[in-house]
């Protein structure tokens, strides 16, 4: 057993959760008229409503005294003051000073890092700028119409989920994302572009990512098919990345390099020179209103008092699910189209952060980290799998959100779509008893045998907790804010859990032995050792792609 | 405690999950050469390895000692002989007979449904061929370059997923599919578009269904103002629907109504007139080899015994994880970015069909029913959440899909995809032990604490298991059978857990409250009888949207 488990904290929790699981959060509501005012919060932009959650007031007092004793307040003081909480890598983990709008230094290893990021903040709004305004010229002195950022993981997923999710009404430039190797991505995105109106953005940290070198040196030679003159791929082509030696040997001007540093996680890159492509898509303004969203956040998150600081209250709400309820999965729940890749966005920073298996001093665990996340925009979901959230036999938390505005009027399309995106909250939560759903058989002329077989079909248990995030309107400044939300929201679980969020060891094993198969799928020599599965599908596919 | 739970053969299966919790896959290859060859299964143009799952023979035989309690045999044959497997809505469920390409009839109620199928599939074929050719032309007299789906659910999931799957080189029509209500996505598809020549198709079931019709109606407004007469909404819009008489009502020409039937249930409506978009956008020819595909699928699980049936297989693998080792989650990985929408296909047909909490008699369920599926195209999913797959605390099995050939062959691109792909199941299926990680780390020339600090953190334990699936190549036949398998699958589960796969009255409860609340989001009057919660939200929007 560790410690953990064995804190007075934990035991506390767990014996508090035996007595309230039982209870339905319909009674929560009728014996608590204040149940709303008390357990909803702003920050921000954001409003969180988070009373539809199998909570008491004890519930909250005891997961702050967990707060207290893995010393939460402590741990994000060493976050946002620079400290190596990434102990493994032994780096910082400052993504928080990519949007410090302060004007205060922020120290790292004795020096101020605002100097460099501003540096490069500013050398991204005069190439934003310049391509956006039809200045920054192909080598036919065409200008640029479009963009083709090719990143994988961080590298991709929240330069796409911003701007898919703050589309401009018109742009100067399309934007085209290729992450997966898979050759149909690249192929795909090119048929449609002109090499003479083109511009490749290669982000990759190391600048040796396998997927993104090779899109990127397919998307040359692709290129260089009609520009011929190795020149002209400095016209074309810019980087963001850490590694300066590899970007030249790449062919691109140093120049057009945009740098960020190893204390960047790749999951919290968005607001690094990674975000170039943001900016080309919505403008620098709007960039730099995305970073001051998650300023405003970051400052609530070092300010707020822990029961009132809403990064808090959902990474510890999100323990006791996990912890206490054996939930293995959160639901994420957009009443925004718009939103639709934020999904697959927060999957990454989630599972990746905190899909730990031993602290941060290396022992392993004897409890659940991270959960799954997974989800889509609303309404869609109801249409497809919300059957399973409201009569299924596991229990998904789930995180309903949603702009009270919608940034496309259109008849009553959104008071359509909140009134769903509430529905589903008061339907999960309250559920439809047997007496209730026999009542509204009975209206509807059902009677006898009939009545009572499918009666049973027709009941919600309820009880399935949630929380609700509003906002005016998804905008960038909002959408900074929701993000750094999510952020501190995994920090704080691992504190909580006492795991290093800020590495990934778990993605190495996977590469290294795709090394090897690579040479015996390619290679008419034996293949190597392997288990059985491995070699005979080897086999299989060197036989049939023959 | 259910019949289920107390029977021989469950019993058993606890008795030997227990005795085999422990056991790696490691030792469990490295005793039986054979392993490969024995856990290898043909069906169609799909090959499945399921060698890498924690079982033995004994767990095999006794998983089909319950398929056989379960009377999984009889229930296939009820299944597919249009039975009312639907008991509560007293339906068959003969998704098979709409692509039974066998010239046999199919009883049901004693009458033939093939004429009714062979009808419709005449009048898709006429429609699209006229369309795709030039021939059907819009009000002004141009032809069709862009068509809309609009539906939700059922109706637009699967028609998304095969016409992104399947991506002509060159498509006479550009498609586009609207689902939500959220405003945006109408209004995004419908900015790029030129009413004189767009084709509207309208897909609900019922006609009835609130966003598809909310959808419908501000497309035809859309439309109106550029066409100006009533009567031109017949040359650009047709239905698919059961329901003739909203049809009509709509301002649709009956001769533009592609029927289906009420046995056709919406997640396996793709192969009825729901895929009509599917037939614009691939062709006729493509579609009828879809269904093709998908026959050849309904023959082997028709025919084959059950152990070496592949959705019988599949499905006892998914009730062994679910049911024995608590996971409650699968996720879906296809190698092919192509399928990157099949995952949110799974989930509606998966999770629509199984998330059920009482049996077919109405009784509740004291096991797991349907699990979450969730998941993403391979190589990206590897640069976001496998780190949790590997390393994290919760077991995920894995379905791993992969074409051997790629459509776009692009240098050495599909060789990378496949190494990882392989690589993938071999890492997530060994691991790497700590003498294997220490040995690692000293050939690095790391040694003493920073040795030992991070040496549990370069462990993966390893034991996790996963499906591999292999095809030629991805087309429309190999996509036919890949959706009957799942669909044969979910089936399988369904009829262990004694469960009615085929209605949906878990999606009835928020539909009813979303109604009420839309009223009181939108009147003067007080908001009705809720939670304080629930009334504190519409408040919250009155208050900020005026």
């Amino acid at each position: 057993m560790s410690s953990l488990t064995q804190s007075p904290a934990w035991l506390a929790l767990a014996q508090h959760q035996h007595e309230i699981k039982t209870q339905h959060l319909r009674e929560l509501f009728a014996t608590d008229p204040d149940r709303f005012s008390r357990f909803t919060l702003h920050a921000g932009p954001l409003m969180l409503d988070y009373s539809k959650n199998r909570i008491t007031e004890q519930t909250l007092s005891l997961l702050l005294d967990l707060a207290a004793q893995a010393r939460l307040p402590e741990n994000i003081n060493r976050l946002l003051n620079g400290d190596k909480v990434n102990v493994t890598e032994h780096r910082a983990a400052l993504h928080t000073a990519l949007r410090n709008r302060s004007g205060q230094p922020v120290m790292l290893d004795g020096a101020d890092v605002m100097p460099g990021v501003r540096r490069v903040l500013q050398q991204m709004r005069e190439f934003s700028d310049a391509v956006r305004q039809g200045r920054w010229l192909g080598y036919t002195g065409r200008p640029i119409t479009d963009v083709v950022n090719i990143g994988i993981g961080g590298s991709d997923l929240g330069p796409a989920m911003v701007t898919a999710a703050l589309p401009a009404d018109c742009r100067p430039l399309a934007l085209h994302f290729v992450s997966n190797v898979d050759g149909a991505h690249l192929c795909q995105t090119l048929k449609l572009l002109d090499p003479e109106t083109t511009l490749f953005i290669i982000a990759s940290k190391t600048f040796t990512t396998q997927e993104t070198l090779l899109n990127a040196r397919s998307a040359r030679a692709w290129f260089l098919q009609r520009a011929e003159h190795h020149d002209h791929v400095a016209r074309h082509f810019v980087a963001l990345s850490t590694n300066r030696e590899e970007v030249l040997r790449f062919g691109i001007d140093p120049a057009q390099m945009f740098e960020f540093w190893d204390w960047v996680g790749g999951r919290y890159s968005l607001w690094s020179a990674i975000g170039l492509s943001i900016a080309l898509g919505i403008g620098m303004d709007a960039f730099e209103a995305l970073l001051q969203g998650a300023f405003e956040m970051d400052e609530h998150f070092r300010n707020s008092p822990l029961e009132r600081n809403m990064p808090v209250i959902l990474g510890l709400l999100d323990v006791w699910y996990i912890n206490f309820f054996g939930a293995q999965t959160r639901a994420i729940l957009p009443y925004d189209q718009g939103l639709n890749s934020f999904i697959s966005y927060i999957q990454q920073l989630s599972m990746e952060s905190n899909g730990k298996h031993v602290t941060r001093a290396g022992h392993a665990v004897d409890y659940a980290t991270g959960a799954i996340i997974w989800g889509s925009s609303g309404t869609n979901g109801q249409h497809a799998y919300y059957q399973l959230l409201h009569q299924g036999t596991t229990l998904v938390p789930a995180d309903f959100l949603a702009p009270m505005e919608s940034r496309a009027p259109l008849g009553n399309h959104h008071l359509v779509l909140l009134s769903n995106f509430l529905a589903q909250t008061e339907a999960l939560m309250r559920g439809k008893t047997e007496a209730e759903a026999r009542r509204e058989l009975e209206r509807a002329g059902m009677k006898g045998e009939a009545l009572e077989h499918l009666l049973p079909h027709k009941c919600f248990e309820g009880n399935r907790p949630s929380n609700a995030i509003l906002f005016q309107k998804l905008d960038a400044h909002t959408l900074g804010a929701l993000i750094a939300l999510y952020e501190h929201r995994t920090f704080v679980q691992s504190v909580i859990w006492d795991i290093n969020a800020f590495d990934q060891w778990g993605v190495e094993l996977g590469k290294q032995l795709a090394q090897g198969i690579l040479t015996e799928l390619s290679d008419a020599a034996a293949p190597g050792t392997h288990d059985a599965s491995t070699t005979g599908l080897i086999r299989h596919l060197r036989f049939h792609r023959n």
